[in-house]
């Protein structure tokens, strides 16, 4: 596999220190490193491999170094105006946010899921929103399976997933504390409420979810709603997912074809409380189903609970791994 | 109104301390009070309205006071054993267990709802399950306006819904701690996973929702599948419940029904950052509806979030206004 000179945007943050961790963990192929971040963490020393790197901060000349890929996890923001900039220079970029996710000339890619994708970038390749991922992994063989008519998803998700401030509000706010990155106390609490509202009455994460989901699967015709609830999780989202089928199927096929599906771990013995959860999806890297039943209401139902966590396969795994695609078609 | 002898089962514990509360807060006519509980508890002092009582240890001898209404709240075999026991000397039993719920003979009622129901008791009525009564509240206008096809719930469940264990399973939790209640840790987890696993692959609790909606609401007919969860909450569970209409509507026509309903309170102002949430609903009676809006994913759908008071209106609450009913019927 050919080595690649790698920058990540956002060295510093939550998922810029998994990028780290995971391509540490993965033996990524890496021949020079370059970590930006901004102002108040310039000259930050980061350890990757034994080796030593300084945080460098980011700025218009800063991709003028000899970079084949440039993680992006630094808020929609900074890679709106700071993408580009690293295109033009023939970088290409994989960015966490949602600033392109759901441009027409972008592809948005889980690799499990439509690896072939990356072939149409043009410089810019999307990783999807955290419970988004989760979710396709085994949507995905089930859609080939036995088609998907409508989903329905209620999510469980993780503080982590708004960054170190998340974090701090659910392990502050256990003691009496004002929370400051969520309207709320999120201890002891659900927050029906991620990313901003919109006027049809759904939140942008909500619509996410559906929205991704149609590019990713590359079908629109599926109906998808979604509530999206930020719970006092540290790490991991689960999805409660109501999926109807046009096909009819025998709940044995239902299992054989997640558990023979890339990427996922099906974890489904009732009996022995054996079932998903938060606390053991943290720090893995698969997507564990579970609590799969047919759905009695409904001609071609079924329910399932989906559990992934959200910094490692709903942000940095997945991002590493679209990077590793990249360099598999490079070589 | 009346005043009536009032006799309680499980009054040490917390549905039990609950019933207490609420009376007092309902000004509800008592004429003498008598406290059981198990043997460990006997000789407690407990204060109500000022006035000392003291704890009888249950046996079979306890119901020949001269009692008119017993409340249960202290699990299912103690009501299956001492439920007819008072029956047979002309007590009316208000059972907050899910002993006798799906028995023909015994109504299940939520006042809001179906107070006409009580009218056919045999001596014992039954309190539904929290999570269900929270809901049907909110469901029986609904269908009334536009007859319901088809739900989806998927809930939120405090950890009082387990008693006092599961209070210290969460707050011991948040340290190291083997949790003793349930079967893994629950602080900064999610347990998909409340009450035992069924053959069909359900919990009990999941079935509760399903099968004591259709008798609440007088309908079979409605399709409902549901999964339920518990999160690291203390007080109020919530519901995301996705719900088909066979009948077109206007969502000003949801909001005007969801208003105009008693013992609902809707909480829906987005842009304010207004929506129902647990730590609000604790220690309140009502049932709190928000994130209310159209599902686009189906003809004549709505998704809404339903908060409540799980040991309240879920239990305690709608116990002593059943008692009340039975009160004004009696006067």
């Amino acid at each position: 596999m050919k080595k690649v000179n790698l920058g990540i945007v956002g060295a510093t943050g939550m998922v810029g220190q998994t990028f780290l961790k995971v391509m540490e963990q993965r033996n990524f192929p890496i021949d020079n490193l370059y970590l930006f971040a901004s102002k108040k963490s310039k000259g930050q020393k980061i350890i990757y491999k034994e080796k030593e790197y300084f945080v460098e901060e980011l700025n218009e000349e800063s991709f003028n170094k000899p970079i084949d890929v440039l993680l992006f996890s630094a808020g929609g923001e900074i890679s709106k105006k700071y993408a580009p900039i690293a295109v033009e220079k023939g970088i290409t970029v994989v960015d966490n946010s949602s600033a392109w996710r759901m441009n027409e000339n972008v592809p948005l890619v889980v690799p499990e899921v439509n690896p072939e994708d990356i072939s149409w970038h043009e410089g810019i390749i999307s990783n999807p929103n955290c419970s988004t991922i989760q979710c396709v992994v085994p949507l995905k063989p089930l859609h080939s399976a036995f088609k998907i008519k409508r989903i329905i998803f209620s999510t469980y998700q993780a503080v982590s997933g708004s960054g170190v401030g998340g974090i701090l509000d659910l392990e502050y706010g256990i003691k009496s504390y004002k929370p400051k990155k969520y309207p709320y106390p999120i201890a002891f609490n659900c927050l029906p409420h991620i990313d901003d509202f919109l006027d049809n009455g759904y939140t942008k994460e909500e619509m996410k979810m559906i929205n991704e989901t149609h590019k990713i699967l590359h079908d629109d015709k599926i109906k998808i709603t979604s509530t999206t609830v930020r719970v006092p999780v540290r790490y991991g989202h689960c999805v409660s997912a109501n999926i109807e089928f046009e096909n009819s199927f025998e709940m044995d096929e239902i299992f054989n074809v997640l558990n023979n599906a890339k990427g996922i771990t099906v974890l489904d013995d009732v009996n022995n409380n054996l079932y998903p959860m938060p606390i053991d999806a943290e720090g893995k890297d698969e997507v564990f189903v579970g609590r799969i039943r047919r759905d009695f209401s409904v001609e071609n139902g079924i329910n399932i609970w989906i559990v992934a966590d959200n910094i490692r396969k709903g942000a940095a795994t997945n991002t590493v791994q679209i990077a590793e695609l990249l360099i598999n078609n490079i070589k």
